[in-house]
């Protein structure tokens, strides 16, 4: 699978630096523009670090000649249908249903934003194969084209998620039985223990310690348990 | 659960109307500057239709101040930590995992950006209760300042997410025995009508029909059968 970002008439080349920006740090490199405006020295700017994106980008003259190789489009809209009879804008999925959607497929996939102000036409719209919508408030609904970019890429990249490492569970058991033994050792009344003791694995257990963590805890503990031997 | 953008000395003013306007997408309102550059026309123009909250945000000259009433700090970072040594930055949640664990939870909660060129200090990061980073491309992982915060608002906002009415099952069945009639009364090959039968059930599942588009394609078989008929 290989996407492919295209801007239709975008009117401000800083818009079109800072989609480049986006599309580097999310793992996107081909970008096609219809009928851009000059990139001059504010895309740059605005790529910052992602001139390269810029550089190599494909400028086309029609929809055409930018989705040729595409094979499937999808269209990105700020105005979502509220119907199902309106067919241009429906059904459309939120850029987490279209990932969803895409997963697994092959091909050149086509991402194609409109125009600052207005959009994609309904046209435009027609030629899509499916359609994008990005859920917002309904009081301001229309985002900035570069916003809305990042946001969809933000969801189809794949970039690795960062798993956090958690504790493994027998570390945590033993971290719950150290506790046990200090509250003995600490005098704490007896018929609490049971209760107390759950509570710390409650309050530990949505806290979802990282095996370093754990550690510490328990370094604590005996540190404690010295303190109270002495 | 309320929710507060909080920027640290952000230098340009159009990141700031840019964050702005980000924040009205996505359905949030309370914005709060440390130590922020002049707001001038560019911050305005930068806003759109979100001036609303440049006019109301509160300008703060310390963290202190600024996460006054907060009962949570989340800090955004760019860098995110790669061992689980790194108390600082560690553990990080990518904006989804942040969502998750915020959910149903009650209070103020800040979300603090850091500077566009240095982001959060270790200091600051420190005084942060979670650490979010959204997942990037190792290649460039700096995002725009804007971006970041449009990506975080997008994960956490309440903005309905649009559902596909999808077509009824019943409806969707009838649509088979429908399609099963017109195969015979087209004297498609008898040993080939399950089989291709089949495949039209998985295609058409594949696509997610709405209920609409099941009376279009009804309709369409309808046609056919008249035209057999005639």
């Amino acid at each position: 699978m290989k996407y492919r970002v295209v801007l239709v008439e975008p009117k401000y080349e800083g818009n079109v630096g800072s989609v480049a920006r986006a599309m580097k740090n999310f793992g996107f490199t081909d970008l096609v523009l219809i009928n851009p405006p000059e990139l001059g020295d504010l895309s740059k700017a605005m790529a910052s670090h992602a001139t390269d994106i810029l550089d190599n980008c494909k400028i086309a003259r029609s929809w055409e000649e930018a989705t040729a190789t595409s094979d499937l489009i999808v269209g990105a809209t700020g105005i979502a249908g509220t119907t199902n009879d309106e067919h241009v804008r429906m059904p459309f999925y939120t850029p987490a249903e279209l990932k969803e959607k895409l997963n697994k497929r092959g091909g050149v996939i086509s991402l194609v934003f409109g125009r600052e102000d207005i959009g994609l036409s309904n046209e435009e719209l027609k030629k899509c194969d499916m359609i994008v919508n990005i859920p917002t408030s309904e009081e301001y609904p229309v985002m900035n084209l570069s916003h809305a970019a990042a946001v969809i890429l933000y969801e189809l990249s794949d970039a690795p998620r960062g798993k956090i490492k958690l504790a493994k569970h027998d570390d945590i058991e033993r971290l719950y039985e150290h506790w046990r033994s200090v509250l003995e050792q600490i005098n704490y009344p007896k018929h609490k223990r049971d209760k107390t003791l759950l509570m710390l694995r409650r309050i530990l257990g949505r806290a979802m310690l990282t095996g370093r963590e754990v550690q510490t805890l328990r370094g604590i503990l005996r540190k404690t348990e010295w303190r109270i031997r002495k």
